[in-house]
């Protein structure tokens, strides 16, 4: 089932285990935290996971849920990845992965037939003069190369139903282009939350919901989210990767 | 110097002393914090507070620039006793008070020729069916009967000279009203600090710097500023409002 080059890692407090490769792409903390942000409700039958990478973010909501998944991934490689890890935890039944642009995600789904969308977007605009990751994979998840935050919104507000739910995650440092581009397509964001490594830091990733077609305004920027307490991983990240202690 | 319900009010930290009337108004902590937010550099000559209501926000700059400060603020009876406040404290050289409607600034000032602007703006959208307080001077400065947001931040940024710095204080519920406006009108955001009553709360207002003209991105979401330590204020609450202990 490996490739070489690749490992199966799996979090002590998700039962998914998740094929990596260093040299492909592994998942991080953000895609520990999206899923953690994501609320999905009793009565939401599907959720939708654009930028899906090895698949991290959709494996680890399949415990919050039993809507079905769609995973859409624009690079074969890291779609066969997610494919293989969704065999490998028998979820094939919950889980579909769709190795496509996600500006083509109106070929597999209907417009306005989702009912959450998550999304970990690459974060870097394509400057010509940014440097980027001499790994093509690393390099296509980080900068917008492939493709960018207005078609991750836009496509996510066309996917998504009447007063259904957008949760991203993205860097501080673009909040604006965030929020703007949110409202600019109909998602108007409803919950924030900044996460710093260490108490009294600059925030260094931002979650963010919104909900489509919502009422413009109505912000809650909820309590932070600190990383670390000192040199080990504080309480609330300790529960999501290691569960109840 | 004092009309009828007046009194004198002085922060320990402060060498001001300002006029307040429970009956017009007050200033509140939104003021210390602005106030102490703002960052007037060393070369800036002119600074303008729009919303100056008693004058508060610009009478406690006065500690921190030797810039001159124009305040302007469309009641008549706040702009008296901002007036009165800066005839208190004998700074008539350094302190102008126009009361006037903020759209009509460039009777007064001319475009592009202001180096730094703070602004406490209404908070509240003015719909039909929204609550008001009953007495119009304090309805006037919270909701935005005389002004909106985008009044103010199209203000600003004809104000402003290029590069020059916009200081504000806001509602979080509001943050993508902010930060849409300030993008559609030329004013980068670039700092963001959020309050909190205490830790883990929802933030409940938000301090934002921007640039005008600045380039796009590079948003600091800087530490929070938590406002109480139990049924105390913090310590950097207290250093604001009483000094250095």
């Amino acid at each position: 089932m490996l490739k070489d080059g690749e490992r199966i890692d799996q979090l002590y407090s998700q039962n998914v285990q998740i094929i990596q490769s260093a040299d492909v792409f592994s998942f991080s903390l953000d895609a520990v935290l999206l899923a953690n942000f994501a609320r999905i409700g009793k009565r939401d039958r599907r959720v939708v996971d654009l930028c899906a990478g090895n698949g991290a973010v959709g494996l680890f909501l399949t415990a919050k849920t039993q809507a079905q998944i769609t995973m859409i991934e624009i690079q074969p490689k890291l779609a066969d990845m997610a494919q293989r890890s969704v065999k490998l935890n028998q979820l094939a039944d919950q889980v579909t992965v769709i190795n496509a642009d996600l500006k083509d995600s109106f070929n597999y789904l209907r417009k306005d037939s989702v009912d959450v969308i998550t999304v970990n977007p690459p974060y870097f605009v394509n400057y010509n003069d940014s440097h980027k990751n001499p790994n093509p994979h690393l390099a296509l998840a980080r900068h917008e190369l492939a493709t960018n935050l207005e078609s991750v919104v836009k496509t996510s507000s066309g996917l998504l139903k009447m007063n259904a739910k957008f949760f991203c995650v993205f860097r501080p440092d673009r909040l604006t282009d965030l929020l703007v581009t949110m409202r600019a397509n109909r998602i108007e964001p409803k919950r924030i939350q900044f996460v710093r490594s260490h108490i009294g830091d600059n925030a260094n990733m931002v979650l963010v919901e919104g909900i489509k077609d919502g009422k413009l305004n109505g912000v809650n920027v909820i309590a932070d989210l600190i990383v670390y307490d000192g040199d080990q991983y504080s309480k609330s990240v300790k529960k999501m990767l290691y569960g109840e202690q």
